[in-house]
């Protein structure tokens, strides 16, 4: 086995031969470096990267998994922090210079919890900065390029993540999803993203963007693997009381049930303004799980219009609210396009804020008033493939249109209602780059998504698929 | 037993003989109506009076009361609704010609409730319009004078509800509490009024002023009464997600148990800007508790002058979004101060909203850390008592300032943190104003507040004290 076949591999794939001492920690901890070390030069995933303390960490799991204290799945998995996840001691820049050198006094609820599964952090990821974007740019630590293409934008706001799970720089992440921002680069750059529930998953220790709407989640390679890092990243934190009481299933478990007899709705809203190629690989992902034994229906939701304006509305004055201080001392030193929406977003009405929240209410409710009827719905989870980093739009229906704002057309309806969804791969479009599925489900209801998603996945052949263009 | 000695008596003078067929609901009713017949001309308590089917109401609880089907305390009460309480075909005005002869399509879960458990309907009470002025005066349908000086205001916004108990014309009325609209008239005219705790009580078919800051509750001539209103009124409604599941207790046999070791706290920030009759009453309030059991202390707590800014930017806009359409086809027939408000409201930025909730979490967490030490908190319900009707300002340590701002000063605190809070007289100034007396609790233990508030009642002598200018 090559280094490079090493870090390519599942954490599902790894677990055994780690288990087994067949594979040690620090082995894979090395090749991981080693391929950061090749590659991350052009790739800009890290921000920060933790040789020294990661090999010890590897060093620690490797003796005690030699002394017979396995913890499980995440043992000694090497794993990469979306860098507005506060790691106690370790800078935490979300994606800014503005925060550079800020080290956080402990760790996120979520970290802790990570650790404590026996991860070995590897380091922090780079990302849009303050998350407050979908493209996946960062101006001051470098655009991680779409491994796909690398004149491509990875898509955002967690774009560190996604290129560094494509190009195989280490087998774990996280990200944050506030209108797309996990699922975008998952969609975008071929892996897999779940965006959980809203309350499912702690906050604590987070850098905000927009309280009401932002999703801490788990990035990877499979979906699997998705489920294995949200067992250990869910559940209640009373540190953070948006997070509920209800118990955490065992999606690894639950997710290997048949998928007979899931009632999935298409949401015509969906289906509108979206490359053919993206609608047709959507549109067979609906009927290979029709032969799954699900039953696929088109259905009416509110759509993407709709909500849209909902989300910008309640999004941005939260924005601006956390950034007012740092707005007030640090203002030449924000992004270009961050800080035009941060100052857009101060000309934003009170009552329109309001508005925006019983909208909220309204749209949710008629989510799941459809949910009575159905176990998933079923979207592309962007209407397009990667676009070039050096255009702003994209021709669709022969329409040009500029295309920043459509990123989160099709992601944000699950931030505004909450609802937990995933983004995986279904296919390629005639450039080679990836197309991402979206399946949404009922709140609190992962274990669903995930079970539709893995037999999806099991059934088609994207699994595994490496970029052609990254030679070590 | 006249007329007016029926009329003043207290639910809980009255309840044993309606139970034992002493006095007929029937009775009762009638010298109500008598009375209202007679003062309502002069007092604007009444936007709607049901005269006919409160009569048909009361005979048909005399008939199920002469079966033996007794319901309890509330059975044979004549009750008043203010008029932002949806009664189901029966005009409800909110205070506001704008809504003239709206018949909503159903009664307000509350109404239901209380209907249930016996209350005689007599009518819909006076208001300030919309809920939205402290003022308690009503260009459309005549502002209800103080009962203990006619030249005085009756505060509000629940003005007819606490002048119609202070004048004797009904023993049971409902209020809305926003930034005080239930304790400001109660403490002017000389009642109690009690605003629960924000989940406690439905909010399902009330017009809204501020959803974030409304409160339903009762008000009564005595802590009991509101004990007895309240049971009915409280408890979790499928209705309106924002009532909690907690199981509601027992309150008028917890009220009755001694207040020996009681803990309260008297916040200093609340004795500042204060009449020196209020501070007097107030402070010898606090002297009896101690002689009853209790522990007083100052305390530092947040005080008003953080506290008014806070409930302004998140009232206003949740108000203006309420009337954002009325305001576009009925501008013309708001209330001029009404109008200017929800106007202004227009001006607030989303941000400021933001930042307010933010400041709610944090203001409330130092409430509830103050409550680890002390079981309630002891304030004046006003800083004065009722002024003049034709003036604007009152002198206060010298200085002359503006009154109507002040009247929410000690009772939107309570607002802004959920906490129960009730207001009963205290005493009366020289010029034989009533004064009141605040006690607010942790929340959801409405139960301590009405505890202290009738120990304090019964061992003191304002209790039952009628205003004098009232002759029939």
């Amino acid at each position: 086995m090559t280094d490079n076949d090493l870090t390519y591999l599942t954490i599902a794939q790894i677990e055994p031969l780690i288990a087994t001492g067949q594979v040690s920690p620090v082995e894979l901890t090395q090749a991981c470096l080693e391929r950061i070390r090749a590659l991350d030069g052009r790739l800009h995933c890290f921000i920060t990267l933790l040789e020294e303390q990661s090999l010890a960490a590897a060093k620690r799991a490797e003796e005690a998994i030699g002394e017979g204290s396995y913890l499980g799945p995440l043992h000694g998995i090497p794993l990469g922090l979306k860098d507005l996840y506060w790691t106690e001691g370790v800078q935490t820049t979300a994606g800014s210079k503005i925060m550079a050198g800020f080290q956080p006094p402990q760790d996120a609820e979520t970290v802790a919890r990570l650790k404590a599964a026996g991860c070995v952090l590897l380091g922090k990821l780079n990302m849009h900065p303050f998350a407050y974007g979908a493209l996946g740019v960062n101006p001051d630590y470098g655009t991680p390029p779409n491994p796909w293409d690398t004149t491509c934008i990875p898509g955002g706001s967690s774009s560190g993540s996604g290129v560094a799970l494509a190009a195989g720089l280490l087998p774990a992440a996280t990200g944050s999803d506030t209108g797309g921002s996990i699922r975008i680069p998952a969609s975008l750059c071929g892996v897999v993203g779940i965006k959980p529930t809203y309350g499912r998953v702690s906050r604590h220790g987070l850098v905000p963007l927009s309280w009401s709407l932002d999703h801490p989640g788990p990035m990877a390679r499979c979906v699997e693997d998705c489920a294995i890092l949200l067992q250990a990243m869910a559940g209640h934190d009373p540190k953070d009381n948006t997070t509920v009481e209800l118990p955490v299933p065992d999606y690894r478990a639950t997710m290997r049930a048949a998928i007979q007899g899931l009632r999935i709705g298409m949401p015509r809203a969906f289906f509108a303004g979206i490359q053919p190629a993206v609608r047709e690989a959507v549109e067979k992902a609906a009927r290979i799980l029709e032969e799954l034994g699900a039953r696929v229906e088109e259905v009416d939701a509110p759509g993407p219009d709709d909500i849209g304006p909902v989300v910008s509305s309640i999004m941005g004055p939260e924005a601006t609210a956390y950034h007012l201080d740092m707005l007030k001392t640090r203002q030449a030193d924000y992004p270009e396009d961050v800080l035009r929406r941060l100052l857009a977003n101060l000309k934003i009405p009170a009552v329109d804020y309001v508005k925006a929240q019983q909208s909220q209410a309204q749209l949710t409710g008629r989510y799941l008033e459809l949910l009575q009827t159905y176990d998933l719905l079923l979207t592309a989870t962007e209407p397009f493939t990667a676009q070039p980093l050096n255009r702003t739009s994209v021709v669709i229906d022969g329409q040009e249109r500029p295309y920043q704002g459509m990123l989160t057309r099709f992601t944000n309806p699950f931030n505004l209602t909450g609802m937990p969804a995933i983004s995986l791969p279904c296919g390629f479009d005639a450039g080679g780059l990836p197309i991402g599925l979206q399946l949404a489900g009922m709140p609190f209801d992962e274990a669903t998504v995930l079970r539709a998603a893995y037999a999806y996945e099991q059934a088609t052949p994207w699994h595994g698929r490496r970029p052609p263009s990254l030679a070590m």
